[in-house]
């Protein structure tokens, strides 16, 4: 195996690229594997994009992303589904078996489901009548039912991401690695998967158990790494960094998801202004060299 | 019961207020309870600070704060104990039951013990050796140990406050209420309590089971309650806001809290530039307004 065989550019990370120059850059560097955003591929249309990947030589690890469930209406909870199933077609035509779901905010609060991160503002509905998390969770395992049937149907797996609980109100109330394998477990581990991000859960007291957990139940679709920087960056969105640069240990947590039978791809995913507004080639061989230093030597 | 019988104003809700001007207006809102920081008493001195509490006829509800107990070097270790226990002394003396412990965070990244929050920046040491959150989280469960006998021959309780994930590695490497029991687990109830701040645990998944094991074992120390506000303020420990600013649901978790059988003092501490930029009164008012609104119905 060679270093950098499981490494994956997720596009976030060059998010001014467009999709030919993040194939390009990504399989320059010898990589073998992209993770892709739904806006990249929505620029070119999806036909053209599934052209281009193929083209590229790269596999797709994830496409970003499904979910935004909590709508309390039924017109919204409508649209979430249909918006849901275009993605999970579109993640199979693009041939990403997994996809990413997050799974959005309070009603009040949550963003728009097309918003990009980075550039999508929280909007508040009128009424503050949407606060009860607990209802609000509750909705999203409502939708999650009703949309197993289908990613079954079409081999994509959606992939629960657990986000930081910084954004429990605007972005997923899906905080904990352990909250989304009990979310998960009433389906077979080839419908639900979850995502183990170090930014989002670096910091969780339970953590080592429940990456063993979602090993053990053949549940963990993706490893996602970058680093929590500090201080928290004005605009938290991207308070993310270059392995290293900020206060994650990525020895105990990779070794962590070793230990749990992982073995699949690796993807940096990085929100930062700073980072986004380097050459694209730069950013893929900082991504190389802290991958190669901190955490492939903890892979299997 | 009036409806403002347990209400306690934290003097960090009126930061640039002196301890005497804290007092007054307290007292002067009809309310019967305070919480202190430290830097107000040692503004004065402790003697003074003692005189001029039982001359205001309020009672001190908590002292705030002691803790910071991840140093990792033997010298940090003792200069931690040391503080902790003046900060012990200083409560008894001002007749606070309940000393809240902020733990610290990470040994590279922690802020000054002494630093106020909202004028405190991390500090990082040298080297990054210190970024292993299992072994920070051991040597607070250590230190912890170690001060229990003090806190017990004195009288006060050690009140372990955890504090949101966004601070777990400069402020609080305890992140969650269940956290918090299982640190306090192996001592008596009288010695280690723990604070239910709905600012930094609103987002858990497990609240309420916690809130319930917490009034169980008789450990909630204290009830704090501000709001979370969003966007997440560009210095993120200033996101604090009045209760109905933010996205809490204050009826559902003081509801947990009151069916937990807590009926304690309800503390308001809120960390935010622009009302400590407010006359006192005027905040006072607010809090009192809000309080009565959003949190008092739901207790008993």
């Amino acid at each position: 195996m060679t270093t950098f065989e499981k490494l994956s550019i997720n596009t976030a990370t060059i998010k001014k690229a467009s999709l030919a120059q993040a194939l390009e850059h990504t399989a320059a560097a010898g990589l073998s594997h992209i993770g892709l955003w739904r806006d990249k591929v929505a620029e070119v249309g999806l036909d053209t994009a599934v052209e281009m990947v193929k083209a590229s030589g790269l596999t797709v690890s994830s496409l970003c992303r499904g979910g935004f469930l909590t709508a309390a209406d039924a017109p919204g909870q409508a649209t979430a589904l249909a918006d849901n199933k275009a993605a999970i077609l579109e993640a199979g035509a693009l041939g990403a078996a997994e996809i990413i779901m997050v799974v959005g905010g309070l009603p009040d609060f949550s963003v728009s489901p097309g918003a990009v991160d980075g550039g999508g503002a929280a909007t508040a509905l009128a009424g503050g009548k949407g606060k009860d998390l607990v209802l609000a969770r509750q909705r999203v395992a409502d939708r999650l039912g009703e949309l197993v049937p289908f990613a079954l149907d079409h081999g994509v797996r959606l992939a629960l991401e657990p986000l930081h609980p910084m954004y429990a109100a605007d972005r997923a109330v899906l905080s904990t690695l352990g909250q989304a394998l009990d979310l998960a477990a009433p389906h077979p581990a080839a419908a639900v998967g979850v995502v183990v991000d170090t930014f989002h859960l670096w910091w969780d007291p339970y953590l080592r158990e429940q990456i063993a957990r979602a090993g053990e139940q053949g549940r963990i679709a993706s490893y996602q790494v970058c680093d929590f920087n500090l201080p928290i960056a004005a605009d938290a969105l991207l308070s993310r960094g270059f392995m290293g640069d900020g206060v994650i240990d990525f020895a105990q947590i990779s070794q962590w998801v070793a230990d749990a039978g992982y073995d699949g791809v690796v993807e940096v995913e990085i929100f930062n202004e700073d980072i986004w507004a380097l050459p694209y080639a730069s950013v893929v061989e900082s991504v190389k060299a802290r991958y190669a230093e901190l955490v492939a030597p903890h892979l299997r």
